[in-house]
């Protein structure tokens, strides 16, 4: 059977995003300096569990936190909580909202919790949006960076001025900040600063900071009480949480301080794509670590070409190519560990060929 | 602080029950012959997650079968399956099922099912109960052994006839098999052929096998698709799995053939506690690795009669002390690796001094 795309992708020696390929070795790494005789945490007690909680609560200036398995579970009991508090059953939050397109609707199914959605697709939501809302809303949801449009982001004044509005009409304003540590250098602000202006806050340890899986909830003692109630509902109360634990910390010190430089990576890629003529960015000045990639031709086309790159030059530039309509094909670019492992002659020749390749398809 | 009476079971060198402590190196022996290469499991895809639930289905004589990470979220989603497909709201169940008493009553809030209690608290549930349920239910749920009246077994008659009443009136029927693997040495049958009797069944990693977390959902190829569904609901569908699966597949290679002889153990310590006045077992001669032991005395009084043999002999005989009432109190005991590490000497002196500390109460 001839490889797929990905796969030939997956056996390029360089890539130009992410943190190198998920092997379980990655677990083994976070192991290595543990002390072996550590006691595991057992059903959310326990130093090892505790005492990352209290860390990781404190790093955001809140008050309490619980560790997630994920994200999934942690947001839609989050929004449950807020609209329990409420007495409603309606959240706001963008149309491409991770909750609207990539759960299954369980919010909808297990907490019959009813979307208002904010704005259009293509674009951020603005308090012109909030503000025409005509229906009472227990919680809303802010994205930073809204994944789903490239990882664009509000300028920091009107996060201030969303964060009043909900302040003033009683709605909860709820964060999901699966990518919180890679905003940090944009807003050139603390993660506590940020989070202060938010009623609870989601962060993932898988994204940037590249640890297996798992996430945390933060909020006030009251809230991440109650958190902990649903987390047993849900089957979220592991008898033991401590291989993700380990990994979000141990990959929390590897990265934390790496993400102005992933955003650099991403800064320069994007700057590259964006000077050949049929290929463009969104957003077309990257704030963090990502961004999405428009390519104007057919994605049979278009593997092909990074296949021809890849057996020239080693080089996986794009993985995850999605046909858009006949002619626009679109693929997310998150960068980290692995740019700066290319040799900058490598990177160079590879996308002068991408751009001769695309001179050609423009001529044709 | 004085240590409380758990720590003081914690620091004993040799303890009655359990496979030794829950520590951190559990988890880092099951990578030791691991190949670090291989890649990691990505939204429940992937060879060492898909490779594994097909050896488990094939195991358990199922057509197929889900990884979750735990059985709380593995068992509502089954009953919720079996409702949907019936249109219905009701399942059935013994009255200290794990979704009745340790979930905070996540079936009812989450999936808005209705529980019909079988039988009363103390006793396992019969044929006679489940006739005189005068509703339509959708799933019956049996648990085998019934964990909360210390781990007790129907005949395998009666299983028989529990399968064949449910297949006959349209009812579906779920195994809580948490502790499958302990049952059959009892039973001296496969893992297959209890399965044959059920359409769906719950296997738990880290009862009697010793691992870390985890749990599988087995079925009918389609139940087992919307179960993925549910899953990813849940929040269940973690980006990567393979820390648990490692330490499943690890454990059950260690411990899937020592069933018998944790049985034994559990035999063995039911008699000796059994011979002392004020003592009692349930049931009175186990049929699988684990027990309820009674003892005629208060919560303090045994405490210390337990303290004062782990402090002469090194030997932890039970923890988690429950009173029940101010002069009965109860514990669970569950047999492991740990028993066959007491020297001989030690188990019978100790279990002579908790009998002469029962004479003398018995005097008083």
């Amino acid at each position: 059977m001839p490889k797929s795309y990905n796969e030939i992708c997956q056996s390029a020696k360089y890539k130009l995003t992410g943190h190198g390929d998920r092997r379980i070795d990655a677990l083994m790494e976070c192991f290595e300096h543990m002390d072996p005789s550590m006691e595991a945490d057992i059903y959310g007690t326990g130093g090892i569990i505790n005492d990352f909680e209290k860390d990781i609560a404190c790093f955001l200036g809140k008050e309490n936190a619980v560790f997630f398995p994920s994200g999934t579970m942690a947001q839609q009991i989050a929004l449950r909580i807020w609209c329990d508090a409420k007495g409603l059953k309606n959240v706001a939050y963008h149309p491409l909202c991770h909750l609207e397109i990539h759960e299954k609707d369980g919010m909808k199914i297990l907490h019959h919790l009813e979307p208002t959605l904010l704005g259009t697709k293509d674009r951020l939501f603005n308090m012109e949006d909030l503000k025409s809302v005509n229906k009472p809303i227990a919680c809303l949801l802010v994205e930073l960076p809204q994944r789903e449009i490239g990882g664009q982001l509000p300028p920091w004044e009107e996060l201030i001025s969303i964060s009043e509005f909900c302040k003033n009409g009683g709605i909860k304003l709820h964060l999901d900040g699966a990518r919180l540590f890679e905003i940090l250098p944009y807003y050139n602000k603390s993660a506590a600063d940020i989070c202060s202006l938010f009623d609870s806050v989601y962060i993932s340890f898988y994204k940037g900071l590249g640890g297996i899986a798992g996430a945390m909830l933060a909020g006030r003692t009251e809230f991440i009480e109650s958190a902990k109630v649903w987390k047993r509902r849900h089957g979220g109360d592991l008898i033991s949480l401590y291989p993700y634990i380990v990994s979000a910390k141990h990959s929390m010190n590897k990265r934390i301080g790496n993400m102005g430089k992933y955003w650099q990576h991403a800064l320069t890629a994007a700057e590259r794509l964006n000077k050949i003529e049929g290929v463009s960015t969104v957003p077309e000045v990257p704030v963090c670590n990502m961004f999405h990639a428009y390519f104007d031709t057919t994605k049979e086309n278009l593997e092909s070409i990074f296949a021809d790159i890849i057996e020239k030059y080693n080089l996986a530039i794009v993985r995850n190519i999605r046909e858009i309509d006949n002619s626009i094909c679109k693929s997310e670019l998150s960068f980290g560990d692995s740019f700066e492992l290319i040799p900058q002659e490598i990177l160079d020749k590879a996308f002068e060929q991408l751009e001769s390749e695309f001179i050609k398809l423009v001529e044709k």
